[in-house]
């Protein structure tokens, strides 16, 4: 297929010279290059496959940069980055210097925010519109914003606050009637209503006078309107959620009509107030297997574009094995809760929401809620385990220490994506989780560095009373190792060699790395399976090294290797302690052996540490 | 006054058998012992003033602790406090081993949660409701939340997942028109549509059939109503924001009717499903000082009950002088905007209000969406100033990593109550910003000791180009100080002594503890002022001590003293290092010199520490 126009594209301005008929050709050309490039590089396909129509028209009614644009969570970015001069380096997406997979201002002007994490966007433009109102611009701000994101908190206090700021802010609220699993809750009950109200959109200020001035759109649809208009009258007039909130509603538009989209926009555009357009979308849009089953098709590795299949993925994760021993763990123990922000199938929680659906929680993309609702469980009598990306964990600091640790309340926090995460890159590092926890009372972390450890340290997080515990574990596959010289993973740590005068203290997965170049250094290792407690016998043993290494795939500042420095130096500890961890900067997006030597974390840089000491 | 029904009132189960005209004697007691109490310790006054015949009606409807009751916040506890067995201890309030100002399960099984931050009540409650509900346990769950409280995200987020969870869940909306400031926003407006709808109450499954069955208003309710019924039909019928999140809405209710109250209460406990029971409520009612300025008798000292007047703080606190400042610094940077979570007055900027309105922003109980908002302003050439208790910024810690340090902007976060607050206790004291902020990238930390380093250190964090600041300071007055010995508050380090082999180091208001021990015992002091940064010269100079106490109002882990270890045991230091820290336990509510001592940071205990090296 021809690429054309999407090659000729060098400005989004260039799309108010084209004809609708144009148009249409290049959302086709878009969806190709989406499948072509996503089905190659693995990415974010069906959320962008999704917003085709809907990119094409926000670009062609809003001037970027001048009119700003925010795209919530940003996975959906990749037809605004082909629209915005990115076409030429799509095949680069998520590669080693390549594109971002999200919005990125470092590639492009017309990326605002760098942004991954759910449910900033109103907030973000809120602030933006109120420095343009300070400052005289009358341009436009617009946030993106998934009917998913809708459903964490912060979406909720941005729409609180712009509802009535008189700010120049258009909220597109795309509604694909998914997030990452199936939406949940109320507000997603009511945005469906709302949905399934009409298929013409509604708006109260004058509405009608409107729809008879679209010149291409208007005499057909006021006909319908009419004709429907006593039967949906009260429903047309009552109001909406959004309503309440302070905002003009206009919605549900088709999502996937440009001509339309472009009108209700321009129209938004025009009123120069918070409004909301509510756009119903279909995710996957155009590319029948994401349609059929667009959560597979959310996030996924390289496919084959004629029959969707992908490599199947031989290797045994430790999200898989995850998902196996807490359902174990339930059959045994009922009273075993699991509890996930929109991310059951991503944290291995399908099976046991279908075994014990009971006691299985998606609370949306609510990580504040879901600790403190863990907190009211696990004050109850029950065990709530919260399974979580590290990156989204952060958003429940504060309730973890004040609805989880002070209430002396045990809880277990399952880590998922820990660490180094790779292609995803800087919104999604797992860096912060243990900076997060370390200084929170009465909370344990455990980190395995293999699926039977992740097992192990599981039922020892479980079965422990009272004491609230961290279990986290990598994104990516368990290495399987023959002989691995580690047994104990119930134990606090554990060691390997032959008593030599220099030791390499390691966690979590950062010990296949280890192991090569202690053994070629001829250093010992020491192994912390529990990583925030130090016994006496191991500050006694390491007492005893010249030389010490502590490596870590985590943040230097923040980290273990400080916990361990303090500790060791307040013990009078004269030899030689270096600390071998990622400086506390953000970081980019690349294959994790690649990020891992960047930052001096993979097998050869340790040796070279150990040289140097 | 007598007080002889609250004298033998020993639970709550008392309350049901006693007659109309009795409690409302009671009430009288109740707030008559409220007014001598808080006089007398100080403590929240027009919060519980507001909710005497509201807690009297929950404890005489529900079978507490069977029934479980939480309270938002916390601050508002007092009446029940009273009422379930604490009345003869209620002079100790906030004092040294007395009751905490907050609930506390350690003090009584009528506590269910300790409470402190806002907005989690329904969260925790729905994981109350749920755990009842898998236990087989009809009994009740109520969350008695305030309508200030409803501008946070969590709230939303409760409700989004209460509304269709068909648990036996009452949500009493404590409606005072007020939160600590004036309420903002779109919800606040929303929820005042409702309060004034109308001042009978409305409830659409049969309301009508329930009134006429109210014994004893009933009849003159439901004839109002009939007059009332065409003008108010379409409102009363009309969805509210409640009932689009899926809940009953039972109201609005008059708050100090205990009659009714009682029945409408009743009535929510038997549907046994989420019910919203929005009550009508006067902060500081009863006392006239209070109901005229229900903002200045939110938090009070000791007061003079008959004039309604405290003794003036002469004493200038720092956040007085951070109110100054700011406001100094905004007459002549005109990008400089105030951001507060509904704590403008607490955090000193009321006059920043008056005069520059239109660069100043309540966002309501929103700490997230404070800080990506700000995000926004600084994207667009603004200079946000987000002024925030420490205790609260926890709830930031995700946005301030993902919305203004990935993105590189500049936002200045002003940390009130920063270290040990004293009488409020384990909920808020300040002793998380600084892990929290330690392992962010490209943001600095400054620990002023006095107003005047405030003040320069504050202007310091503004004129910096591009690095986000946080200037952290105290709960309190400003220590004056005839001959302070450090000069160079804007020099990132300073230093005083005569070359001892012994130095103590030390930040913030700690200080004034350490120079008084380190002169005693012969050390030099090296204070930090910038925190999280160390130049290489203080290094250098920290290597020639043979002994280094570090001293400081944080904790161990986490700290500033654990950050050093890393840092001095990294460049090979091979003499005595100790850390005089807070142990990482939660810090129980007593006098701050009290406290200290406890901790082991008051100025003998340092020098005990000096000498023990």
């Amino acid at each position: 297929m021809s690429l054309s126009l999407l090659e000729n594209l060098t400005s989004p301005g260039q799309l108010s010279d084209m004809s609708d008929t144009e148009l249409k050709e290049l959302a086709d050309e878009l969806r190709h290059a989406l499948l072509m490039g996503v089905s190659s590089t693995g990415g974010h396909l069906a959320s962008n496959l999704g917003v085709v129509e809907l990119t094409i028209a926000l670009h062609r009614v809003f001037n970027s940069p001048v009119d700003q644009i925010v795209f919530d969570v940003g996975h959906q970015c990749y037809v605004h980055k082909m629209l915005t001069g990115r076409f030429d380096r799509f095949s680069t997406l998520r590669q080693e210097e390549g594109l971002s997979g999200f919005p990125n201002p470092e590639e492009s002007e017309h990326d605002i925010f760098k942004t991954g994490h759910s449910s900033t966007s109103i907030s973000s433009a809120l602030g933006l519109a109120y420095a343009k109102r300070l400052s005289g611009d009358d341009s436009s701000v617009v946030a993106v914003i998934g009917d998913g994101s809708m459903t964490g908190g912060m979406a909720y206090e941005g729409l609180n606050n712009a509802g009535n700021s008189g700010c120049n802010l258009v909220v597109v609220l795309n509604d694909n009637n998914m997030s990452i699993s199936k939406n949940v809750g109320a507000i997603s009950k009511a945005i469906t209503r709302m949905r399934n109200r009409s298929s013409y959109f509604r708006f109260k200020d004058g509405f009608e006078n409107f729809l008879m001035h679209l010149p291409l759109v208007g005499k057909p649809m006021y006909s319908g309107l009419v004709r429907l208009k006593s039967a949906v009258k009260t429903l047309f007039y009552s109001s909406n959620i959004f309503e309440s909130m302070g905002f003009k509603y206009i919605g549900p538009v088709d999502g996937h009509n440009i001509e339309l989209l472009s009108r209700v926009l321009e129209r938004a555009k025009s009123l120069k107030c918070p409004v909301l357009v509510h756009v119903k979308t279909k995710k996957g849009k155009g590319y029948q297997f994401a349609e059929n089953k667009p959560r597979e098709f959310h996030g996924v590795g390289e496919f084959d574009v004629g029959t969707g299949n992908s490599n199947p993925n031989t290797q045994l994760s430790f999200t898989d094995v995850f998902g196996r021993a807490i359902l174990r763990l339930a059959e045994k123990d009922k009273r075993i809760c699991a509890i996930t922000a929109a991310m059951g199938e991503s944290c291995g929680l399908s099976q046991f929401k279908a075994q014990f659906p009971e006691r299985f929680f998606d609370v949306g993309i609510a990580e504040q809620h879901a600790v403190t609702f863990a907190g009211g469980l696990a004050k109850n009598g029950y065990l709530p385990v919260f399974a979580v990306y590290s990156s989204f964990f952060q958003r429940s600091f504060d309730q973890v220490i004040h609805d989880v640790s002070l209430q002396n309340l045990k809880v277990v926090f399952a880590v998922d994506r820990a660490g180094i995460v790779g292609d995803d890159g800087e919104t999604h590092q797992g860096m912060f989780d243990i900076p997060m926890l370390l200084p929170i009372p009465n909370v344990l972390i455990f980190s395995p560095s293999t699926g039977t450890e992740l097992e192990k340290m599981l039922t020892r997080a479980v079965e422990l009373e009272k004491l609230s515990c961290a279990v986290r574990y990598p994104r990516g596959g368990c290495i399987s190792y023959t002989e691995f010289p580690f047994k104990n993973p119930s134990s606090d740590w554990d060691f390997s060699g032959d008593g030599a005068n220099t030791a390499v203290i390691s966690y979590g997965r950062l010990i296949h790395d280890v192991l090569p170049a202690a053994a070629d250094f001829g250093a010992d290792v020491i192994k912390l399976n529990l990583i925030n407690r130090f016994e006496s016998s191991l500050l006694d043993r390491l007492m005893g090294y010249e030389k010490l290494l502590f490596a870590e795939e985590c943040y230097r500042i923040g980290g273990i290797g400080e916990l361990l420095a303090s500790a060791l130096i307040s013990r009078g500890y004269k030899g030689v302690y270096k600390i071998a961890a990622a400086d506390n900067e953000f970081i980019k997006h690349s294959p994790l052996p690649s990020v891992k030597a960047r930052l001096g974390l993979d097998s050869a840089s340790i040796k070279r540490e150990l040289m140097r000491l």
